[in-house]
This record gives C-alpha cells, structure tokens and sequence, in this order.
C-alpha cells in the first residue's frame, strides 16, 4: 500500500488538493475531491474509489475508513496521513475526523448519456447555485433518474458545494454538460419528452400526459427559461401558485414535478 | 423627510447596519436587514416598509426606489445615502445598485400562529440550513400555507440568507419558534393534524388521508426526525426513493409533501 505522511504545510501535494477547492485548478487537473466517510463510503459503494485518501494521522479508527483503505490499496491508490492543522487547511473544517478523497472527473458529454437507461432525466439551464445542483442530483437520485445535463453555463458539478449537496449522488447520476444547441439536436436524435415547468401556454402538471423517457427542464434561479427554449418544448406544466410570488426555488421545482412525473410513469 | 448622508466608515450607523449580519446583533437590537430591490419592493407591498433605508448616493433613479422613498418617509423612517465603498461593507456585495432596509424582527411565538388561516403549515425541527429554511418559507407562500413552525434549535429566519432564499415570502409567511414541548400541547390544544415524512411504519404520501389544518413536519438535514417526535405524528408518510439514498434533501421533501397535501385539500 502507498502510505505517506505529510507534516508540511507547503508540502505540494497538500497545495495541490487544497488547489481543488477552485475551479480553475479542478478543471486543470481533472479531478475533484469529496469529503466526509458518508460521502466516500457511498462513492465505495458505487464502484467509485479515490485516487488519494487523505486523514489525519492518529485518527480513530473506524470500520469503515478499513474499508476505504483496503479498496484504495486494492485499487493502487495513495493514502496520506497527515496532522490535523494541515487537514484543516485541505479541507476547510476543522473536524479530526476528516476525511477527504480525490477522484478523476468523469466524462460529462452527452454521449455519457443513455437515455435509455432511466425513464426520467432532469435538466437544468444556468442553474447557478451549487448546492441547488447537487440537491437535483440528489433528488435524481431518489426519483430514480438517470442523470442531470446541465444546460449553458451552470455550476460546476464538481464543486465541494455541489458534491456535498448531492449526498452522494455525484457518484450514481450521470452528469452531463452541454450548449442548448448541443442539446436540442442531441434530444430529437431519439426518443424523449421534453417538459418545463413554465407560466407560459401551460397545462396543470398534475394529471399532465407524461411519457417516458422523460427530461424535466428548470431555468436559472433568477431569470428562469429563456422563451425560446420553453417554446422548444413538448410540454409547459405549471403548478399551483397560491401565495404572491410566482415562482419556486429551482431546486424544489423539478423535484416536484420529477415526483410527479415518476408517479404519472409507474401508476 | 429623514434623509442623511454618511460618509465616513466608522459611522455608529454604518457599524450598526453591518452588525446586523450576525445573529447575536440582531437578536439584541430586535432588528434585521433584508437587502434588494425586489425583495424590499415585496415587502413593501405585504405592508412591511422599512425603518431604515440605505442605498449609495448618486443611484440610478428606479420607479421602485422613488416608491420605496415615499413608503418610507410616509411611515416616518430614514433614508441614509452612503458611498458604494460604504454600501459594499455594510451589504457585503459590490453592487453599487443595492439597496438594503431595516425592519424589526417580527413576533415568533406561538400565540402569533392562527391556525384557523390557512390549511398547511410547514414545521421544521433543527433545520440548521438557513438557505433551507429560506426555501420553505417561499414554499410555504406557493402553496398558500399559512408560515412555517420552527422547532427546537434552528437557523435564523432573519439571517441575511434566510431573507433572501424566501424570496419576500419572509414578509408573508408567519415564522414561529418553540421547543417541541411547547409545540405538542399548543397544536393539542386545538384541530391539527401532523404529518411527517418518515421511513417508519409510514403509508404512501400519495393518497394519505390529509386533513386541514395539515401541519407538514420535516426534520434535520443530517439526523431526521427523532423517533419520539414521529411517534407523535398523527400520520406518518413516505415518499418513493428509488436510487440508494433513502431521503430527500429537507426543504425538498417539505415541498414535495406539501403540494400532495394542497392538491388531496383541494381535490
């Protein structure tokens, strides 16, 4: 097993994982690091092991972190101990017990994408918030999604807001990123039923005619969908506003409306 | 018209409006801070207009303003003109088009919760999010529920991030706080039913028998609902969860929830 410990802070490996915590750098090297035993155990879990496994030396010991050495051994991956200030300043949180691992971004093309292999698909365009994209991811997950594509320019995915919000799911749902250009051609190349919660031209999104596969559309947080891409749609579902706004928070929309849309398909 | 100008940094003034944005500043002045035109544009007309007024000198002219101007003078508060340097410290954004106002916090007990207003009302125990809490507040306005019951140890409805994830729903919503062994007997105390999303010994949400006043219980990000708490639940219900997690994020699920609920009310 690779075992190191690091005892310095400008040690380059440390400046290289506390490096990830930017975009710029993630994009550069190609990876992202995730955080927390839950986190790392459900990426074990889903045949997904770091290439680097990071603690504090001295840690307590835990059956699970066992495990996540024996796979990352298993698998010829580093794991590096190091003190607890040093930890910190990788992580950003001052718990001991931290522990952190890095892994390869995966490929976030659309032809990652198998649209064949879930019957509901979320898409987000210009989602911006991270912790609202990992929530998607999440509630892709629990609706039994195949994935997230992510529309123009979104946050980053792999985020350590977006991985945390997505409580694993980063590791289970397909994430895809591309223009709507890129996009829309992609969708009418085969089959899916492309709908948007939307105030335009709209029909109640309970008892609406769903059809699988379905991709379930959401808009930035603040402008919502562009016109023309609503346009583009097979379907505008609104749903009740009963208060004096008009729009829900993006996240909760498309879980919503994804519910609805799961109970539409299996009933 | 109280207007004034500040220009120096070490204002009381400038101190105190950027105290704000710390939760023991705002619990001891009774105040907090809502930042935004549009947010104080919805505050406004709920009725709620602000004490104090900040915005930097030589602004745009918006029709929104000048109302915001009027409201305020009218209701014989101050408006402070101010640098963009000193806009920026007290907002913490570098927007010289913003705009932020003061308002007293609101009364958060029970005795303020006239259950007989509304047929939904979202209870949250330990929501430490306060994004999420923000959320369920603009949730709870889309589904015309009547507030949002904060249980136990929570986030700050008036934290600055709370504010701005209601989306003005902060103005609308009725917020309360109480332990849960004030909860119980006052919700006993009078028609209620409580429903929490739950894994145990819990039916289907779609279709459970729900009745006005519904109160919509969901619990801690990481920890859920204790098991006494639920326990206490008059119907226990559990959403489809597909993938390998086994829950939703809070104000996700609170959402979820409460739309079935609205939609079974109104059926």
């Amino acid at each position: 097993m690779m075992r190191r410990e690091i005892t310095g802070f400008s040690n380059p490996t440390v400046k290289f994982l506390r490096s990830l915590r930017e975009k710029k750098h993630r994009k550069a090297a190609g990876k992202f690091m995730a955080e927390g035993l839950r986190l790392l155990t459900d990426a074990r879990e889903s045949g997904h092991v770091p290439e680097t496994l990071v603690m504090a030396s001295g840690r307590d010991p835990h059956p699970l972190i066992d495990a996540l050495e024996d796979a990352v051994s298993a698998a010829g991956g580093e794991i590096i101990e190091t003190s607890p200030d040093i930890l910190e300043k990788i992580t950003g949180k001052s718990n001991p017990q931290a522990v952190a691992g890095v892994f390869d971004e995966f490929d976030t093309s659309l032809s990652a994408v198998d649209r064949t292999s879930a019957k509901i698909w979320l898409v987000a365009q210009e989602l911006r918030d991270p912790g609202n994209l990992g929530t998607m991811l999440r509630t892709g997950d629990a609706v039994g999604a195949g994935g997230l594509i992510l529309i123009d320019d979104c946050a980053d995915p792999f985020s350590v807001e977006a991985v945390r919000a997505s409580m694993g799911a980063i590791f289970t749902q397909t994430v895809a990123r591309a223009r709507w250009d890129e996009f829309l051609p992609w969708l009418r190349g085969g089959q899916g039923q492309l709908v948007a919660a939307s105030l335009r031209d709209a029909v109640p999104y309970r008892g609406a005619p769903y059809s699988a596969p379905c991709f379930v559309l959401v808009g930035n947080e603040s402008q919502g969908l562009p016109e023309a891409y609503e346009a583009a749609c097979d379907l505008r579902v609104t749903m009740p506003m009963r208060g004096r706004a008009d729009s829900l928070n993006a996240a909760v929309a498309g879980a919503v409306l994804a519910y609805e849309v799961l109970e539409t398909l299996e009933a």
